[in-house]
């Protein structure tokens, strides 16, 4: 009856998710600013009885008791997956949690004040302890589990996923990318010299916008029977998945803006409405990981809506919804023009295609080098500003806010994340390939915006499986192949190369 | 340390209520349909595990040992109320709480089928489940309180309200109504005559109307910075005090609809917001009950919003979110005559202000006797007929989908429930006449849209003392008096006599 138990256990914890899920979209979407003290009371006091349950000591017997009685596959499966979890969750003291928790919020906090002047000199202190607890929980993580340290915080957002499998796989695409970019650039100014960028006709009502994104969506395969568009200041895909709220933010002048969010936010949608509804509260029915989510928004964003044969398509829709003038004058290399623009910036939230695997290249080896103690807090502003000066051409000494004090994750402790962002773009880029193979006839339904056969293909071979396999595992299966930037790489030679 | 122990009970269960509150409006406001099964079983696993928190029979020992410790009579008033709800919570076995809620889950479902065709013979059967359960349900309550047993369930609503209080109160309203209705329904009629009630110059658009609405609210005094206004099919008060979500719906034609639902639950509301801030999470800071609720909407629609002096100040208003026309040719009384129309109905959530408070006396009469079993579940259409007909002169007979099967009440098993609205009315009138005593220039700031002063007086007499007082302890401190019909009869008088 050990299984049972469990079963009940995953039920509990699985209400309490779909709360904390809620109550984390109606604040950041529709709360008045009042109810944020109790709010977050609420939820910190629900987290933290949620976390009691799922770490409570008489577990680690159910599972044992669980795995020895005769379980079908997909129960077993649902137990391994539950136990992976188990022991990432147990592994820290709740005195280690509490210490790491004060760390992270009071570097947080301070981050958000200090961000705007961005004083590098009253934050380092902050983040220096967070590095060190970081560099704590690395350690008794890699024990409990056999992993190296890094690779122990990685496994937390992209299971199976080894420094082994990035390292050589960021350094060909640096290299690639270092050559590249410059070429694209190159070659984009050529363009811009024979067909200058056109501006778009707005101001854009943000009711005709929302109405274009959702027939998007629609389009797509979004259900909305089962989800919902809403706004937030930062775009993000949220809910549970048989509820799955997508967000976004408007610009009156820009309808690219939103709608390209809106289109990346329903890749990460699909991936969640695209799970097994069957004991959906067990873990292996849930998404994989970072890099696999990302895998699927930038799918939908970069592979499909990005490219030339989507906007044969969507370039009616946008008429349709957002007046025939809006684009008049325009053709679709005019709006490919806008959605490919390459730019080197410093701020990795609004790189191009090209320059955000740089950013995250840089993030990576920065906290890799960060964990192992080869580098320390003090040496980042240098590191960070040589890195930006050699990747991006950029110098940022002298300007931490939009450099190592942009973005909330290292405040926020959050080592072993970042890699996700570009593994997804490299994943998205060998399921492309993989789908083609297979759907020969794909860029043709794209431009008859008929996405069905292509859904069926990420289903059947991504959404379906859950968190039954590693990441890499999954990969495998899908594509045929280990993680690599080929395909990446050759998406990137077509889409900007001469 | 017991009265701590008690403590972070509260705060826990507080964080259960939050949850539970904002996913219920998020379940009634935005949620896509499919989300409904997921949402269920969220709600319900988390409902069930907040009761079981707090019903922990060690509870018992740290209420008597706090009670025993030196508290500070702020401390003392919430482990009194805190006792008296634990009480209530723990008298009913998980057994019979188990077989009561199938019951009544039972018949609610049934009923949703059942009532459009009012089929009475196939509906009574689980109705007489429902009964019999709380039958027993308040003899145990009656067994644990020393209350009469029908007394022992509207103390769930109205702490402590009784028959003894009730019965002589809406004996003499009942016989003032029978003779006024017919009375101050020919008066109408000698109106409609002489100016006949003019149309509204509809459609009005509704986010015109949802404009017209939050504007009345801020004026009034709804914090929205602590709360929001949504639209849901059934308009309520919910959400948490600190963010209180309500909600209305809109008809096209008739932005009087929308706009007395509104000030309806602005009330509440404000009941709500007015609440101490300090140790929210403790029960005697919480709203009273059903009936002060009640009081706190009514107060707001009735004395206040269908008064000759608040249309003064909302002429303007109406003009300036609809439009100039919309009330051309309008006086004030014409609005009035449109806001206090009385129309004697079978529906009771449709009926005005004088027939109301029948509807409620035949339920409460009915219902009182269904629990001491003077009367059996066969015999209720007979008895709401002859009801029906000496109270409001229409026959019932043979139509049960607009007799005994129109409301949710028995059916959800909620006995008990029904007086407070009419309480809430009467103590409404009560606490009107006691704040003119004390400002008497009232009348004249509504007049101007000025509603600080009441607002002040209802806090300080209502709002302030959340559970600190039964509902009788705190009517006769506020207003001077026990509850009594008197201040309602001579408001209708005034409204609508001649």
């Amino acid at each position: 009856m050990s299984y049972k138990k469990l079963d009940k256990l995953n039920l509990t914890l699985d209400a309490y998710s779909h709360a904390l899920a809620i109550l984390g979209v109606d604040e950041a979407t529709i709360m008045p600013e009042g109810g944020g003290n109790a709010r977050s009371n609420a939820i910190s006091t629900l987290a933290a009885i949620s976390h009691e349950n799922a770490t409570s000591p008489e577990i680690s017997n159910w599972i044992k008791e669980a795995q020895d009685s005769s379980l079908s596959e997909d129960k077993a499966a649902g137990v391994n997956e539950f136990k992976r979890l188990y022991e990432q969750n147990i592994c820290l003291s709740a005195d280690f949690v509490g210490k790491k928790t004060q760390a992270a919020m009071n570097c947080e906090q301070l981050w958000r004040r200090l961000r705007p002047t961005g004083d590098w000199k009253a934050f380092a202190p902050a983040l220096k302890e967070v590095v060190d607890m970081a560099r704590q929980e690395a350690k008794i993580r890699s024990d409990a589990t056999g992993l190296l340290p890094y690779d122990a915080l990685i496994e937390q957002y992209d299971p199976g996923t080894r420094m082994a499998h990035i390292d050589p796989v960021f350094s060909t695409l640096k290299e690639f990318l270092k050559d590249f970019l410059p070429k694209a650039l190159q070659k984009q100014e050529i363009r811009h010299r024979k067909t200058p960028i056109k501006t778009l006709n707005g101001p854009f009502e943000i009711k005709h916008q929302r109405a274009l994104g959702m027939a998007a969506m629609k389009q797509l395969g979004f259900d909305f029977s089962h989800g919902r568009l809403d706004t937030s200041h930062h775009p993000f895909c949220g809910g549970v998945p048989s509820d799955v709220r997508i967000t976004t933010r408007y610009e009156k002048d820009n309808f690219l803006s939103a709608l390209m969010g809106i289109l990346h936010e329903t890749g990460h949608a699909q991936y969640e409405q695209g799970l097994s509804k069957k004991n959906s509260h067990w873990p292996h029915n849930k998404a994989r990981g970072m890099g696999l989510h990302e895998s699927q928004s930038l799918f939908v964003e970069m592979q499909i809506s990005r490219s030339p044969m989507f906007w044969d398509w969507a370039f009616a829709l946008v008429s349709e919804h957002l007046g025939k003038n809006v684009l008049e004058g325009f053709d679709v290399e005019d709006v490919l023009a806008h959605v490919n623009l390459v730019k080197p910036g410093f701020i990795r939230v609004d790189a191009d295609e090209i320059t955000y695997p740089l950013h995250v290249i840089l993030r990576y080896e920065l906290e890799r080098d960060l964990i192992s103690g080869q580098i320390e807090v003090e040496d980042i502003p240098t590191a960070w500003h040589e890195k930006m000066v050699e990747y991006l051409g950029l110098d940022t000494k002298d300007n931490m806010k939009d450099g190592p004090m942009q973005d909330v994750h290292w405040p926020a402790g959050l080592f072993g994340y970042f890699p996700s962002y570009t593994l997804g773009a490299l994943m998205a880029a060998q399921q492309w390939e993989a789908m083609i193979k297979a759907l020969p006839k794909a860029p043709e339904q794209i431009r008859s915006g008929n996405f069905s056969s292509i859904n069926e293909w990420r289903s059947k071979n991504i959404w379906q499986h859950g968190s039954r396999l590693s990441t890499p595992e999954l990969m495998k299966q899908a594509c045929g192949q280990e993680l690599n930037p080929d395909a990446f790489i050759r998406h990137l030679k077509t889409r900007y190369g001469s």
